[in-house]
C-alpha cells in the first residue's frame, strides 16, 4: 500500500536560508502546501507551481482538517508553520486530528523557533535555563499564565515570551512585567525581537522597567533576563558561567 | 577596512539535512571551522578542504579564543555548536569573550536545538508553555537547578532536560524525578529522545514514575509533559487547547 503523507513543517523566522534543507525538501516534494495566510505568502515565491490551501487565524482546527483530508486523498501533503511546528504550532493539533486518519502518516519537520532565531540577533540571552510562555489567553486561563510567569521569575529563569500583545490584548505586556517585577530586579536586562527573518526586522535592548511600555504585537518575541544576565557591547548576554580571566 | 568575521553556527541535532541553508551557507564561506571534537566529526564530510580547529569537552573557553584569534588574523571563521549556538551553546561565551576583540564581528546563525528536534521524533511534547532545564552541575549549583525543577512543576509547564546524565552524574535524571514527583503526577507522560539525528536515533515514552530508571547520557533529550500531555497513537502530545469534536 502507497503511504499516505503528511509532513508537519517548520519553515523558520520567515526568509527561505533559514529553513533546514530538509523543511525545503518536504516543500519541494509536496503537491499541496497548508498553511496559515501569512506564513503561505512567506514561503509562496520560493515554491511555485503547488496548490496552496489557507484558511485564517483561528481557523486552526479546519485548516488541519483540510491538510488531513487532503493526505488521505493521496497527496503529498505540507501543513508549514513559521518557527518550530511544536512550539505554539500545529504539530499537536495534527497529531490529536490524526487519530481519525489512521492511513495518514504526520512526520514532524522541526525549525528554527522564535526563541533562538530573536536570540542569535540580540546576543546569547537564554544561554542558561529558561520559561517559554506564550500571553495568549485565548486557549489558557490568565491565571495559569500568571502562575507560570510567578514561579519562573521565583527560580530566577530567564523567560522568552510569545504573542506578548495583540489587537485585544494591547496591555498584557505590562501586566507581565508587573508579575515578574514581584520577584525579578526592575534593572533586569530585557530585550525585544520584531519581525525576525521580515522586512522590518529590529531588536531593543531595555530593563524590565522599560519593558512593559515597549510597543509589542504578535510578530515580537520578549526576552527577559536571569539576575546575571548582561549588556555586552549591544548584545543582551546570559553568562552559562564560565571562568575566564 | 575590511570586517573580520566569526560565525557561530547552529548545526542543528547532527544530520546534514537538518542544518539550515544558512547555517551550511556559512560554513561553506568559511576557511577555519572552530569547534568540539564530536560536533566537527559530523560535519567534516559535508565540508571537505576547510581547516579544523578542535578542542575537547571542558576546553570551551580556549576554544572560543582560539576562534577569536583566528578571525582577528583575517581568516573567515565559523565555530560550530550542536543545535542551536544561543541554547547551552558558545554563543554566549563567544560575546563574552569577544569584549577583547572589538575588530572581530561575530553572527550567531541559529539552528534546530535539541529541544525541538527531539520533541518532532516524540510528537508534540512542547505545544504549551514549558521549561528548559540543564540537569549539568558543572557550572550551576544543584540547589539552583533544584528550585527550578521545583518551580517549573509547580506551576503545570512542561519542562525539558538537556544533558540529563554523564559518567559523574549517573543518578541526576532519578534525582530530578524524584524533585518533580514532589508536584506532578507519577502518571504524568514522559518521553525521552537519544542520538537525535545521529546513528542510533530512538525515542521512548514512558511514565514519571518509570523515568528515573531509564537509561540516559549527554545524547539524551528528556521531556516530562504537564498534567494534559497524553499519549495519542504512539506519540507523547501536550495539548495548546484547541477545542473540536
Amino acid at each position: 500500500m502507497c503511504e499516505k503523507k503528511l509532513y508537519v513543517v517548520g519553515i523558520g523566522p520567515g526568509d527561505y536560508e533559514q529553513m533546514t534543507i530538509k523543511a525545503a525538501g518536504a516543500l519541494n516534494r509536496s503537491q499541496v502546501i497548508a498553511g496559515y495566510t501569512v506564513y503561505i505568502d512567506l514561503i509562496r515565491e520560493s515554491f511555485p507551481d503547488k496548490e496552496y490551501l489557507s484558511t485564517p487565524m483561528t481557523k486552526e482546527t479546519e485548516r488541519c482538517r483540510m491538510a488531513l483530508e487532503k493526505a488521505k486523498e493521496g497527496h503529498i501533503v505540507s501543513m508549514v508553520c513559521s518557527g518550530d511546528p511544536g512550539i505554539y504550532g500545529m504539530a499537536g493539533l495534527v497529531l490529536e486530528l490524526a487519530e481519525n486518519y489512521p492511513e495518514v502518516s504526520v512526520e514532524i519537520i522541526p525549525g528554527v523557533t522564535a526563541a533562538c532565531a530573536g536570540a542569535a540577533l540580540l546576543g546569547a540571552p537564554l544561554s542558561h535555563d529558561f520559561a517559554v510562555i506564550s500571553l495568549s489567553d485565548r486557549l489558557t486561563s490568565k491565571n495559569l499564565i500568571e502562575k507560570r510567569l510567578e514561579h519562573a521569575a521565583i527560580s530566577d529563569m530567564a523567560v522568552c515570551l510569545y504573542n506578548p500583545a495583540s489587537r485585544h490584548r494591547g496591555d498584557y505586556l505590562l501586566w507581565a512585567c508587573e508579575i515578574l517585577g514581584r520577584y525579578k530586579d526592575p534593572q533586569t536586562v530585557c530585550g525585544v525581537a520584531r519581525c525576525i527573518g521580515r522586512t522590518g526586522q529590529s531588536v531593543e535592548i531595555m530593563t524590565l522597567e522599560q519593558l512593559g511600555k515597549v510597543p509589542a504585537d504578535m510578530f515580537t518575541t520578549v526576552y527577559i533576563g536571569n539576575s546575571q544576565t548582561r549588556e555586552i557591547r549591544g548584545n543582551m548576554v546570559t553568562p552559562r558561567g564560565y571562568r575566564y580571566e
